[in-house]
């Protein structure tokens, strides 16, 4: 008898297209004991009858699962996010396997979400910014590209096995990583403050690059609460007047 | 950049009801380079038009894939061949895990199958007959029941991270398994021999029951072929006429 393990990730589908393979995505996670399924932006709304009949009773996923309007408000709550794709976009951010990332969210006493992109093209370098590293299956290099559901399912078996394995190495941190929510208050502090000082440049393009820049900077490294609590003080002191020594 | 094991198992659909889920199948094999599949009486006959959309460029495995008439004739070249089914319904056979048991075909040079029966079914006990053990996908013990081609892409999945693995404590076999066919020859000759003595209860029923015993006790152990022509001589002494001393 399989024993699940405690405190699953949330499994978060970005712009998915077909109900269909919304409800096997739900049916492959309940095989595998996850049940917090989260939409962004579903192309043909929510709910949708297609979903049901592959969800093949897996009702329970399909009624509590929850849309947003983007995925950072979809992750706010999760202090871990993987985002599942093939090549990094040329972004620095770590890549870790299936099991090394199912090792990292059994690890950790909060959640932790897994982000699934569109069926046709995958996460975009967007979305892949709010990840603070890549999952990536071990594929044929030659034919790589899954099924969604598919690569739910083998995230959620490798899931069920980890916990089989032996702990990692982990980073000791008493705090507790900071949330989504918390990285995102820094971020919004620093655009505030950079917008007022008028840092960000004013020709057309260039203000949303460098934002992007910064929710980069940001999501890479791993965060404590108290770290984030610290580097909002540091924003705070820089823009405020120097006072006299 | 992933390396895909060599001598993949072949993929043995018995009764596949969907063309659509035979080509997700096709599907997730090429993902993880697995790429001879065969089906055993498919429900809507082959090739099958339904199949090719869902195989998504996995064109290559839809026609290369072979139909037989029987699943004893379908791993008549292989000498391990593995189950997949939520319980032994009954049957004394070995249960591997998916990592055990791409060890167990890791560590064998000759061709090993994995057998996946209807999908709304599973395989029947007749079928698992012909399974030297039977492979159990670990999962949720209330939901339990995986979309056919989502459990061939956590085989293949476990297939293709299995290569990482330490090496598995092994029997050291310099002779080689026997393939299905010597095993399926040695049970004939026994069969026909029993007959021939009478041996088989002339009663509606207890002739087949007997014949489903001698497969199932032949079929468990991993015998080598030098066992086999053991065996065979067996019979045949048993059932010559004793010579004077």
């Amino acid at each position: 008898m399989t024993t699940l393990p405690p405190n699953p990730p949330a499994i978060i589908l970005v712009r998915p297209q077909l109900g269909m393979n919304i409800g096997a995505v739900a049916r492959a996670m309940l095989n595998f004991g996850l049940t917090d399924l989260r939409l962004v932006q579903p192309r043909d709304g929510w709910p949708n009858p297609e979903a049901g009949p592959s969800a093949a009773g897996a009702d329970s996923v399909i009624e509590q699962a929850r849309v947003f309007d983007s995925l950072a408000d979809a992750i706010a709550d999760c202090s871990l996010t993987l985002g599942t794709a093939m090549t990094t976009r040329d972004m620095i951010r770590r890549v870790v396997s299936p099991a090394g990332a199912v090792a990292e969210m059994q690890a950790l006493p909060s959640r932790s979400a897994i982000v699934f992109g569109p069926e046709r093209t995958g996460l975009t370098r967007e979305d892949l910014l709010h990840c603070h590293a890549l999952c990536t299956i071990p594929s044929n290099p030659d034919f790589g590209s899954l099924n969604l559901a598919q690569a739910v399912a083998v995230l959620g078996y490798a899931w069920v096995i980890g916990h089989e394995a032996p702990p990692p190495s982990a980073m000791v941190n008493h705090d507790g990583p900071a949330s989504q929510a918390e990285l995102a208050g820094l971020i919004a502090a620093f655009d505030a403050r950079l917008a007022e000082n008028g840092f960000y440049n004013p020709a057309p393009g260039l203000e949303d690059s460098a934002r992007r820049m910064l929710t980069n900077i940001f999501t890479r490294p791993a965060f404590t609460q108290a770290e984030v609590q610290f580097l909002r003080g540091v924003v705070r002191s820089l823009a405020e007047p120097r006072k006299p020594q």
